[in-house]
């Protein structure tokens, strides 16, 4: 008998498939095409890995109860998964669903299967496919015992780093895919932050992209260690075979994005958080393909004189490496409001250190001040806010001198900033005890006698303006 | 008989029934509860406006095809409204729905009130309680031939400019109830980036607020002259009684809102739609909430120096004044390309000129410089962004250099302009031809094969990173 089944062979379920059964698990494979399945059986090599090609016999060979790996497209055909697999199992039998399907489906499909019961978990899975083979990032939702039933596998396909498992039970429900949701959308912000750096490294510094590639890698040294910021330097050290140019100027600038970023930015004003850099992260991307109006635009629309001032490269490498990691704190800060500020929200209490540890490895925002994320909550675990955090309040304190001096240097040179301009709002913003939102607030009081408070009396008031 | 019935009878919907009365309608009224119809029969003076207090003698005392006037809490309400009347209507009768309902809940209305054969229209309003009365800006949507049957009555309640009506057909189904919902997206941009050119004025340049009442007069003479500036100074002017302080500075600095923005946030971002000033709005509301937080915030995170140099404030006021209207032309910008982008995804040729026109008069919104922006649409139905339009092309170009200093200023000094600041951002992003956006996509096809395009060869690449 196996012990889990993988349904949906495509590279992530290929991959995931591989590292259970090099894991010592048993596994049998399903997909709804033969292709797939036979290009798997052809990689294998003495793994314990048995195709079947009807769903019967698939599930027929799973040991009770029986676990079930889904890693097929996220959106109907999961549904579609689901209702042909039903009729074959049996109570306690546990689904999985590692794609990036969105909460509010996972919830849905939760229910009925609990009402059948029938054990689901929704269970985001950040790595890619390298990750996925040897070790991604797993957050698991859904009911605890259903996961403590699944848990020996899952901690163990895991990424493992000083010995600790990236996978952690996250919370109920849609609560895995969720968390995985927003990592992708600080995936985006840090994303956009890097792409914003060098910007400013070679349009307004001037340097070489070997130079960035060079600057990438002594970064990477640092407490900016992380997996973006590697595979940055190596993306910038490729060279296209066929112009001999960096490979990087040859790809268009249109950037893509498949729904769990604005995602992520949906649920957030829906439910009044804050995510002002994700958000631009995203806007950034929407910009990004009105390619051919960009380039009509640039014809009318002048910018600032191009001569501007020489900077001293080497005190303004660092002001743009302070810039940087000011940005990532004040967009992870956004991201784990929104964990937090939705934990409370739907009663899911999220383990936000939790959460942080298993970003550290096989994730794509793996990088080593996750360590000092969770350490703060570990300290506060009810941390409003990771900027006021003893650690995060004296980094940026002291980096905020950089961000400024970068921001408005770009804004002279006529270059945007959306991500590192956003968080440098987010943080003047957010610091800002006393700010004039009561002009905002008398304004909606004029026209819409929508009312206000007041700073020295309790209730609630309305002028006849 | 009566010409048409208005159901609801809060502030807006009576002032409505009164506006129609006072011009002309025979009107019955009716509301669900008895206080308000009571309230509004001892306000009459003489209007030809009938109560009634049951739905079935209000439908029946309606001229064929009927005309029924919703003015109802968006929401269940509105369902509930319907299925109540729907029993005593015939084929043909017309049912007007005026308040803020979500484009898509009027579209489900419009769907089955058709099969059933009685018209339907979503009817965006804006005016306040002043405008209902003396005449708003009127967007309706629905079936044209349904419309026109109400037309006569829509067009002459409506506010009046330069002799024109501002009520036009907006679209079918939902699209009048769209417009409304950009045209209160615009309006949070709006009124932020005023408040943005309050804050510097009085925090950076140390303006009293008299003077900046002065000021916003000023302005008011000029290109700025809108109804959001001219109430702005009348707010700024007026005294606390109990404090004799500024009313503005006893107001409690935390901004509600009540879900439009919102909506026109999530459906930007769901649609591909880059609307970054009307969504940092938006957040800066959501930051305003977070008061306790801020107040902490305040004690821990340091700012840069607040001994800044001192500006000349003839020179720097006149900078506010093009930040603003720079700030201004992008944000319309954005709320307009909203209006162009959804037009196109869903077939409803939305008029942007007539838009235009009716935001003149009657809305919150209302401002000289809605004459331009027609006359931008005018000249090329199809422009693609107002901000290449000859007109706007110029100002922006002109008046850029106010907008980066200004928001520069506030970044050295520590205020936060998240909407000066992201209308830069814009305007910069915008008129970049050729950005790093390639890294970006680099990026995602390293860690996730997500393929690219080549700025030299047509087709789909990946690269083995």
């Amino acid at each position: 008998m196996h012990t889990i089944g993988v349904i949906g062979l495509g590279v992530m379920g290929s991959n995931l498939a591989l590292n259970m059964a090099n894991n010592g698990e048993q596994v049998a494979v399903y997909n709804y095409t033969r292709d797939l399945t036979d290009q798997l059986v052809q990689k294998l090599e003495g793994q314990s890995i048995t195709p079947y090609y009807e769903i019967e016999a698939f599930v027929q060979s799973l040991k009770t109860p029986r676990k079930i790996f889904l890693m097929v497209t996220a959106g109907k055909a999961i549904d579609s998964v689901i209702s042909t697999l039903v009729p074959h199992l049996e109570e306690g039998d546990i689904i999985m669903d590692g794609g990036n399907s969105h909460h509010e489906d996972t919830e849905r499909r939760y229910d009925e299967l609990k009402s059948k019961g029938i054990g689901y978990l929704g269970i985001g899975i950040s790595g890619g496919a390298v990750g996925a083979l040897t070790g991604p990032s797993i957050m698991p939702g859904g009911d605890k015992e259903v996961y403590d039933k699944a848990a020996p596998i899952l901690t163990k396909i895991a990424a493992q780093v000083d010995g600790e498992s990236c996978c952690v039970y996250i919370g109920p429900k849609g609560a895995g895919h969720f968390v995985k949701m927003v990592h992708n959308g600080i995936e985006y912000a840090d994303m956009q932050l890097i792409t914003e750096a060098y910007t400013f490294l070679r349009e307004r510094l001037g340097l070489s992209v070997e130079e960035i590639a060079d600057t990438f890698d002594t970064w990477n040294q640092g407490e900016l260690k992380s997996y973006l910021i590697e595979i940055t330097a190596e993306i910038l050290r490729k060279k296209d075979d066929r112009t001999d140019l960096p490979l990087v100027d040859v790809i268009l600038d249109k950037a893509g994005q498949k729904g769990t970023g604005k995602w992520t930015s949906i649920q957030a004003i829906d439910n009044g958080i804050p995510t002002s850099i994700i958000t631009e992260s995203l806007f950034a991307r929407y910009i990004s393909s009105l390619k051919e109006e960009r380039t009509k635009a640039e014809k009318i629309l002048a910018g600032p004189d191009k001569n501007q001032p020489q900077l001293d490269k080497n005190v303004w490498i660092d002001y743009v490496r302070q810039a940087l990691y000011m940005g990532k704190v004040c967009a992870y800060a956004q991201g784990f409001t929104q964990y937090k500020m939705t934990s409370e929200l739907y009663g899911w209490n999220l383990p936000l250190k939790d959460i942080a540890l298993i970003f550290r490895g096989g994730c794509i925002i793996r990088a080593n001040f996750l360590n000092v994320i969770s350490e703060a909550y570990q300290e506060q675990p009810n941390l409003p806010n990771l900027l006021i955090s003893p650690y995060f309040a004296e980094k940026v304190i002291d980096y905020q001198n950089g961000l400024r001096k970068v921001v408005c240097e770009g804004i002279q040179a006529g270059i945007s900033f959306p991500c590192l301009g956003a968080s440098l709002t987010y943080y003047d913003s957010y610091r800002t005890g006393t700010s004039h939102a009561s002009l905002l607030q008398a304004q909606r009081d004029y026209f819409g006698a929508h009312t206000y408070e007041r700073r020295d009396l309790e209730g609630i008031f309305h002028t006849n303006w």
